[in-house]
């Protein structure tokens, strides 16, 4: 007998008919002995129906009054599932984020958790109840109603499974795990048992869009066991774990993550002096765009090129700022290219394996797939190539490194 | 400059369009100088949504978690009318039923309010904001979410009007105020600029439902000073205020209310014997059903008879109980009877007037209108006939007191 925390987004509550499934999955597991809190987004198309609402005002509603508008979505998630699991002669009870006492920082739309008071939901744990409760959704210290930002149900869940010292996390969705890639793209991608927090981090930032990155980072921190499962079907889903857990030998290569959602600016002759880096990204910077990958070339000509990627709804900004920075330091030209695609590699094992980037590298030539940039990281190696290649390269090298035969597996 | 309280009723705020109205309406009043509350309803049809989606899992569902659903419908539209307000410059601020401190008992879906908290409240009033305090709902005194039952947003404003000891509690509604009858049964139905408590109470426990009862309790014990206006025209509206407030002479008839809601069971021909009437409403009365009009009568063999109403809904169930006892009395006969509407002449001035009553039995002669059953209080005239006279009777009613010609206005 153990305390489990389950999480259900949008899509598992998204009409009366799932929400009843969701209780007697919940009532049949309470049934088993185990604890339960129940972690609830609003049901699907809900948020999006009270933003819309809010937009048919005002273009820019206080944040504040966006908070209090939105939570209604779980608030009625948790009521609803409640009932149905009284239906099913479960007992439980629903909390609101208030009345959880999940407290967070003031900055609404975006909070930070800061702490839960498990008072009140111990009392109604020892007395056997279910617990539900209303994701994404806190309280600050004057009680005004706050939310995580979108997707931030996946981190009450974990924060709460931390602060009860949950013996798991459940994180059910529409997908049955995580996967060496995303199996719409290649199929023959196989469901891994286990992945670890840096491994995850690296899938998630990415593109494969499992799990929120926060929740995956707290869950890190805090040490709590995260499994994905899917809402729809049984089955044992992915353990997320710390690394020093699983004493089994790493793979190189857990899986490959890829995206289409960065564009590359390229600023060409520029006087290769010391701060010009800095003088080129630090406008950027100022303009709130995230740069991902950077690279910096010295020509033969003394003079230096820089290249860097943004999200593509950030390149025609970004590009101004170029254009005016490229003016400033006399560069040769200035250009920005959104055909791109990012391919990752992701591995513990690369730590101790070399070779990798080797294998990668030679995939993708006998592909002939040209690579525009590189990146790595201690468990990754990211490259950048022309946007039409991407399922391609992605089919090759998860069949290069062996993922759908087993090799790449870590249970 | 003044504090005033406004509630705005589903209808009011039932829409984008009309909530940026109600916005516009506030704004301009704030800005003549004014503090003002606004208490708010959920849009019209939401609570209506909301309870259908609890219907669809449960027959029966827990109050509790009701509660919390239905709760959600005002908290939408306190967030949406705040964002209205900002846009037109106006400094506003929500507040759910739990932030306002509106504390109740645990009786869910019922709940009395027991006391309000208005510091913090009272720290954004004396900042200038204007506060938006979502109607029908409170908390009780271990954190559950409350609601006060259909129409309990009336209540919650009259209670904060009162907590803060408001100059008036405005109630907008779609008609523009209290009338000498309903207007679409007499077209000449003149309005009330004034009405008091007490007549306000009959009309309103008669059939003219612009108000909620508790509501009008709740003022005429609080001496909140209340007004009907309208939401969709300018104008005045009916204050409805304390009998002793004005030093005019009172007028005989201020109104006539009706309903056709009720309907009349008899038992007759049983021994008048003491108890007799204990031994027939008792039961009634242990099956939950609430009798209106009483009448008893002796006859010449020595018999008795028991006439009393009940709402319609109760006949079928009231009539079996009367056969049932009509047995164990061995009465002549049980008979029901639900085409009988009723009409009441509304008037304080009636405590000093003599004649009311043999006009109005006069007035009805004159239109062969027969008179089934009489009941009279201090303020208040009713009888009941049979329901395919009510119109000629109330507009034969309204016509011989005068009510369209000025004479029976309060003002």
């Amino acid at each position: 007998m153990g305390l489990i925390v389950q999480k259900y987004g949008g899509t598992s509550v998204g009409s009366i008919e799932r929400i009843e499934a969701v209780a007697a999955r919940v009532a049949a597991r309470r049934a088993r002995g185990d604890q339960l809190i129940i972690v609830v987004s609003a049901m699907s198309g809900e948020t999006n129906r009270l933003i819309a609402l809010a937009g048919s005002i005002s273009g820019d509603p206080s944040p504040r009054e966006l908070d209090v508008l939105v939570s209604t979505g779980e608030q009625v998630t948790i009521a609803l599932l409640v009932m149905a699991l009284q239906k099913l002669g479960c007992e439980a009870r629903s909390y609101t984020g208030a009345q959880a006492r999940i407290l967070t920082d003031s900055n609404h739309c975006k909070a930070r958790i800061q702490d839960i008071d498990t008072r009140a939901m111990q009392g109604d744990l020892d007395q056997g109840r279910v617990l539900v409760v209303a994701g994404f959704q806190g309280v600050d210290d004057i009680g005004n109603i706050t939310t995580l930002g979108r997707g931030g149900s996946d981190t009450t869940a974990v924060a709460l499974a931390a602060a009860f010292q949950a013996d798991e996390c459940q994180i059910f969705t529409d997908v049955d795990g995580v996967y060496t890639t995303d199996p719409r793209m290649v199929p023959t991608a196989r469901r891994l048992d286990r992945i670890t927090f840096e491994e995850m981090l690296e899938m998630a930032s990415q593109g494969s869009k499992v799990l929120q990155i926060r929740s995956v980072e707290f869950a890190g921190k805090y040490q709590v066991p995260l499994r994905v499962l899917s809402s729809f079907e049984d089955g044992p889903g992915t353990l997320i774990t710390l690394e020093d857990e699983t004493t089994m030998e790493k793979p190189v290569v857990s899986g490959i993550a890829f995206n289409r959602d960065e564009a590359k600016l390229t600023i060409l002759g520029i006087p290769d002096t010391p701060g010009v880096a800095y003088r080129i990204l630090g406008p950027i910077s100022d303009a709130n765009i995230e740069v991902d990958v950077i690279v910096q070339n010295v020509a033969e000509d003394g003079s230096t090129s820089l290249t860097f990627t943004v999200h593509h709804n950030d390149m025609k900004k970004a590009h101004k700022i170029l254009q005016s920075v490229g003016e400033e330091l006399k560069a040769r030209s200035v250009t920005a290219d959104s055909n791109i695609a990012k391919v990752s590699l992701v591995g513990v094992g690369m730590r101790s394996h070399a070779g990798v980037a080797a294998q990668m590298f030679r995939t993708l030539a006998e592909n002939d797939i040209n690579i525009q940039m590189i990146a790595t990281s201690e468990i990754k190696i990211a490259v950048i190539i022309e946007e039409k290649h991407l399922e391609s390269a992605v089919s090759a090298l998860h069949s290069s490194f062996g993922l759908e035969e087993g090799s790449g597996t870590l249970s």
